[in-house]
């Protein structure tokens, strides 16, 4: 799958506010946004939301986590085919939330790539991030833990770090998306994000928790097209 | 929820067999056995399973793991909750393929307590089912981790292991059921573990890769019934 | 080798005040203390330090951690034969700043009684205590996470949860010793934790960081006495 | 520390044949090989034997691991200044036994980096030795996890995935030495990875458990002149 940018992840991570019903009602409104935009939304459900949410929405879904395993004896573990025949089209790998061990990030990378899954690798850092772009995934998504889910967004509050960080990965990795998250709660947080060169935005509880979802990810949607303006 | 036993809990893990719409077949082949032969037959289906399992059938779903976590920031985890609206009325906890800490264990149980589930504490000797015991959890399932897999069933190999854990438990918990696992793949490896003090069987690819999986859960619930005839 | 009781133990932690030859001070101050008082006091010091300290001081020594292995393919792991010849006669187990799976805390204890070296499990509730004292260590050890460092001591702030822990490891197992640790400064903080039916205490900043460490510890030592009164 | 190439370290693991006064003798003959040669050879011995070994022997000492740590409240984990106050002058970081998270890796080469130690990364493909690189170690070590242990030497038994590994690190990083590992037991397999452009082995059993170990590190360091000649 080939993704169009500029591009915004939305992670449901495990609010009550985006489980269940109330996730599939999110992937909706993510759609309509998406629809409307024509900017490319994808929703990162918890894995057992993501079998009803493909079934009901048109919009790509990724997992937020799988292992780097094969089918087999892994008990409670997530695996990639499933993740694809419940709709999944790509997957959050090394969240900082749910960080990996640097063999098992390539060896997710290398089971998306073999799978026709898009890979979005989180960093917690400039470095961290030309580390995981020196493994070629699709995507590299910087996100400093210390912002997540402060509202102070990371590309107004540390805009340099943002800089500093495509720079890393580009010196790298010509092909990649960069994105980035943290703290992002305001559609100018978005588009000072793909001025400072990002091709856009992973977003969690500014959407999830917001009161009018849609309208929110209908803002961030616009927002993104500032260099096209 | 209150389980009678005997009991079977079949364990889906990772395999193919047991994924996507054949996670479904499997379950369904499940509930006709526990129809016909009166004995709870549960189901641990992957996770992005569970919600379409318990549209479709009608038996207990087990989560074959749940993370210690509350609703919130816990990208990539499993959240109980979002078990619970899919469908799930218990979990599988450390299995041996999922280890967890022993803190982690005792919160996953309180979790389970505050939230209506049923508590099946893996473990891989007797000493390790002691203390699992000892944090009272609904059930506890002895698996040696070198039998697993094997065809070579735990409650022959190993009787003496069987009837050691069994009354290990029994010292520090008169209320949990203690299964075992391990190498089972015929009825009578089934009925030797009912016979040795147990309430049942936990199991996995004995009945997950057998051609005719109905009339292996069908033989497995009959041979339960051992000590009633 | 068998521990008299009441003890103390000094976890040195990894603080720079009980770091190398720091660590040799306290480990002096120490053992002029129990000489002093006829008092059992423990030293646990980082791994770097236990040879020397072995060397010069004529103290029980424990390692903080030791992994569940054998000799041989293990970079980077700590093995009990090393920690036994560089001078250690027993070792922390599942600290809350270094928690193991239930598996490796048992296999840990097994290790220990193979080795002739004394086992002391941490537990952060009364539960998980009941859960180690079910595998059978020499000691369990009591701390509440959230009280760690903060001079709030458990034996003053929840003293019911310390005679509850005293009694649900009692039920399980009657030879083990049973200490409590957490915010422990004062000395009446551990004449208090001896009255609530514990063996002493597991002790670090209120004697590593404290001015006179060896009139604290000796303090800590005359208040262990408090029953023999 | 600025190491001199070509260079060998020798990973002390956790055999018997290189634990305490046995570790003290094999990094004696590790010192006479070095003098003698006059190439660098680097022992990594267990935690506990650093400081005996630093006092008595003139040698680069490296630890085998370290945590991503500061000084303070972390019982049971390797403080860097621990290892630097007890003699070493480097570390090894992701050994494939003791594997690390991305960021745990970037933060444990900032802290060698603080404090002017040597940060030697390992990676387990050409791909992960590429994702090292490009956070900058000193050194980034190479090792296939299914060759370690067996004699069958990486640099005869993959050449062309140790060009590549070369190949992929100087593309991100020109500055930092390339070693490989696993396998390695006769002087001509270390001369092939010399010849294939790494600038040293990183050996383990191939020394520690040879009936001669100064002969063979004498012979290792010989033959790392092989391009010299």
């Amino acid at each position: 799958m080939k993704l169009k940018s500029p591009l915004i992840i939305v992670n449901f991570k495990t609010y009550l506010e985006s489980t269940g019903q109330r996730a599939l009602t999110l992937a909706k409104n993510a759609e309509k946004a998406a629809q409307e935009s024509g900017v490319t939304v994808i929703v990162a459900p918890q894995m057992m939301d993501i079998g009803r949410i493909a079934e009901e929405v048109d919009i790509p879904i990724f997992a937020q986590h799988i292992d780097p395993i094969k089918p087999g004896n892994n008990t409670g573990h997530v695996l990639l085919e499933a993740a694809k025949e419940a709709g999944a089209v790509g997957t959050l790998i090394n969240h900082s939330e749910r960080q990996l061990k640097l063999s098992e990030i390539e060896a997710i990378i290398a089971l998306t790539k073999e799978n026709g899954l898009v890979s979005c690798v989180c960093a917690n850092n400039p470095i961290t991030a030309a580390g995981a772009a020196a493994m070629r995934p699709d995507i590299v998504s910087f996100e400093p833990p210390e912002l997540i889910g402060t509202g102070i967004p990371v590309s107004k509050a540390k805009p340099e770090v943002v800089v500093n960080t495509v720079m890393l990965v580009r010196k790298i990795n010509l092909e990649c998306m960069v994105l980035c998250g943290a703290g992002i709660s305001q559609a100018e947080d978005v588009a000072a994000a793909v001025k400072l060169g990002t091709q856009g935005v992973l977003v969690a509880s500014g959407i999830v928790k917001a009161k009018d979802q849609y309208s929110i990810i209908r803002d961030f949607a616009e927002a993104t097209k500032i260099l096209n303006v």
